[in-house]
């Protein structure tokens, strides 16, 4: 699909009269995420690769322009949408790297009709996979080391959004992903055992193990809380036991008091000898509860994380923008109500004392590391994608430095981001001209 | 795409158990709401076409196989995989029609292996659509009668959910979106005028505001807050005047005090004559922001809501679940902790009396309506589907019959659906059998 029309009619229109008066100087526009929600103290940038993959082929085709032409844009429009492509250049932050409010994400610098056209799909894109890559590392951090298992695909807003939480979720640490088309598409660990409606179709609840156990003897894990749960586990073991499987095979815990169920599963199992049994939990947990598991102790081997993380449920958006930022070589800001933006072209510096936001072109603190890197160049990327595991890495490199105070689950502080003097100093006198534009102007 | 590997991991390995050991009983499954957010009164049935084309195509071609057989699925069950297709029956409720938590919104009847395999798409499908229709009507009703336009597509859970949030919301009354794709495939009205990087990119607002009208004079709305929101009104009027524009013309405030800018606005263009200019209010409005507006009579005629809605923010999920309902003949549930179903194929029959919940072939009360209908058998779809404009009058028809107390934006009652004597009865007897499995069973 081209995919021109994946976007807000009032780019278009904007566009439309970019390329008609012949404005074709360079905008840079910024995307940044502008204040983060009460329970988030970082954000997990990712997103960038599905805007690559975008930039470098959106295009209006005939049919597209037949469309525009139905809802009243002229022949001269169409005429100039014909042929547009991405031609820009691309700044970034590589997938996986934890970013504070206000520090570009993204900075796509383009002729300004072309820059204007994507913002839609760029916002999009985005927010969805950090909003969901920054919910799974909060399950990361609860779960201590713990296994972490994807769930989520019932009931994320999509099958699209239902790909991105199983990539962004592994790109985070977790183990695996329930989601079959996912795990092929992204390389993922697949996994998953039975639902109750299968215990039901058996005459009891051990012909249904026993047959599971003899189907896939490899990849049982027994769902024991359909009728009575401890009860349900004496069933697994005698199964385990009967058809002389393996030891490491396990439990699932799906409803109930999870900390005292799996306390009694672990007895049970252990009583039985089977102590490399795995006890896995799951049924809507979020951080919280997770946290609250692994703290109190409770002898849960894995946990199986759905919904609450499949749409980001205390906090299923972020505030992200794509302001404009320089226009034909003049920095630019928005001055209404207190959303103001900082001008310019910008770089984040990181270094053991923290972040720092400047311009692009200035040098940074001794031994600081630049945050954002050139992706794309006329329109192509200027290298290959990192791997999932280059991004894992990166991720647990900057998880490790993240402030305690960020890193907590709840009521985490927000990082600041000082703005160096160069910065402050354009914001002052970038403001002051929109001011005296603001009184009237030419 | 053949599409089934859009499941979770655990029905496949649950329909190779099916398959392998002959289990080719009808099941029954019920897709349904467990029980409503707090701040859900009624839900709007949506997603049962995505679900139909679903079923309709659903089948694992080569490239899937082999990828099942990397994961560890053996030639059986490959074999056993390969043409299979949904051959079932639907019954539903019709798109935009208003359920209450617990009635069926759409039951399958098939071989039980199949019928499983396509519980994680229609869970997706039918939660992601309900839950945004769902919201989308809670605006419809706070807006009492203003025009409301969809501008969610930029912090949407992606594109996917942009597509479902612009028709849902059309089908609840909404009048335009500013989704171009989506305008696109539903036929919807679709709007929008500038963003406040159009303003920056001219030396100053008059010139932006005079370049737009010149390109656009029949769509231009005129976004006033980049600078001075009622400064940018002011030149707002001058340029209609200078231009000679059409009066209706009018403008968009998108930040600060949007009710005392909105009459500030009003009182501009009425003491210019400019009475038939209207006024939009955008910028991150919930429902009960737009229902405070409209209660204090601020001079808004239409609002554009984006993010609140297109993520569902308060409630960005509903608690769906597919519950084994039947299998080979005997009515199932679930017993285990609080989460009991009800047994058997159901019927949802409405009155002026309300709903009430009975088993399929049960009569219904005098003058009561059935609300599921077959729509699919043999795997095929009955008739062709609805249209939108059909659907929103179902919305409004059942609108008009929800109680007061349940359509309150804060705080609404949860309606509680009664089950008829017959139903209540096999609940009994369905727990029973259910209980002495639980026991230990054969």
């Amino acid at each position: 699909m081209p995919g021109a029309l994946l976007t807000d009619l009032y780019e278009l229109n904007m566009a439309a009269s970019y390329l008609r008066r012949g404005m074709d100087g360079l905008a840079t526009f910024s995307l940044y995420v502008r204040g983060l929600p009460k329970q988030r103290g970082f954000l997990v940038a990712v997103g960038l690769e599905a805007c690559l993959d975008f930039l470098e082929t959106v295009s209006f085709d005939d049919d597209d322009l037949a469309y525009l032409s139905s809802v009243g844009f002229d022949d001269r429009a169409l005429e100039d949408f014909r042929g547009l492509r991405f031609d820009g250049e691309v700044w970034a932050v590589p997938e996986g790297r934890i970013v504070y409010s206000e520090e570009p994400i993204l900075e796509v610098t383009a002729p300004v009709a072309v820059g204007q056209l994507v913002e839609t799909y760029l916002l999009n894109q985005i927010t969805l996979h950090t909003t969901l890559a920054t919910k799974a590392a909060r399950y990361v951090i609860a779960a201590d080391g713990h296994d972490l298992v994807d769930f989520a695909f019932r009931r994320t807003h999509g099958t699209e959004a239902a790909m991105a939480v199983a990539r962004a979720s592994a790109m985070v640490g977790f183990a695996a992903t329930s989601n079959v088309e996912a795990a092929r598409r992204y390389g993922l660990t697949v996994a998953g055992t039975m639902a109750h409606a299968f215990i039901e179709a058996f005459p009891s609840e051990r012909q249904a193990f026993r047959a599971f156990a003899e189907d896939h003897p490899e990849r049982t894990t027994f769902l024991v809380d359909t009728y009575d749960t401890l009860n349900g586990v004496r069933n697994a073991i005698e199964t385990i036991r009967q058809l002389d499987l393996a030891d490491h095979l396990g439990v699932r815990l799906d409803s109930g008091d999870l900390d005292s169920l799996a306390r009694g599963a672990r007895e049970l199992l252990d009583a039985a000898g089977l102590t490399d049994a795995r006890i896995f939990a799951s049924g809507g947990l979020d951080e919280l509860e997770v946290d609250e598991l692994v703290r109190a102790g409770a002898p849960v081997d894995a946990f199986g994380i759905g919904t609450q993380m499949g749409v980001s449920a205390d906090a299923p958006y972020v505030d992200s923008v794509y302001k404009l930022t320089e226009y034909d070589g003049e920095p630019k800001l928005k001055l209404s109500s207190d959303k103001a933006t900082a001008p310019g072209r910008k770089q984040v510096w990181r270094s053991g004392d923290g972040d720092l936001l400047t311009l692009r072109e200035e040098p940074g603190p001794d031994g600081a590391e630049a945050m954002l890197a050139p992706v794309m160049r006329d329109g192509r990327r200027l290298a290959p994608s990192p791997s999932l595991d280059e991004s894992r890495e990166r991720f647990r490199a900057d998880l490790a430095g993240v402030p305690t105070k960020a890193r907590r689950l709840t009521h985490p502080e927000h990082v600041v981001v000082p703005h160096s003097a160069a910065l402050r100093e354009l914001t002052v006198t970038t403001r002051a001209e929109a001011m005296r534009r603001s009184a009237g102007g030419a």
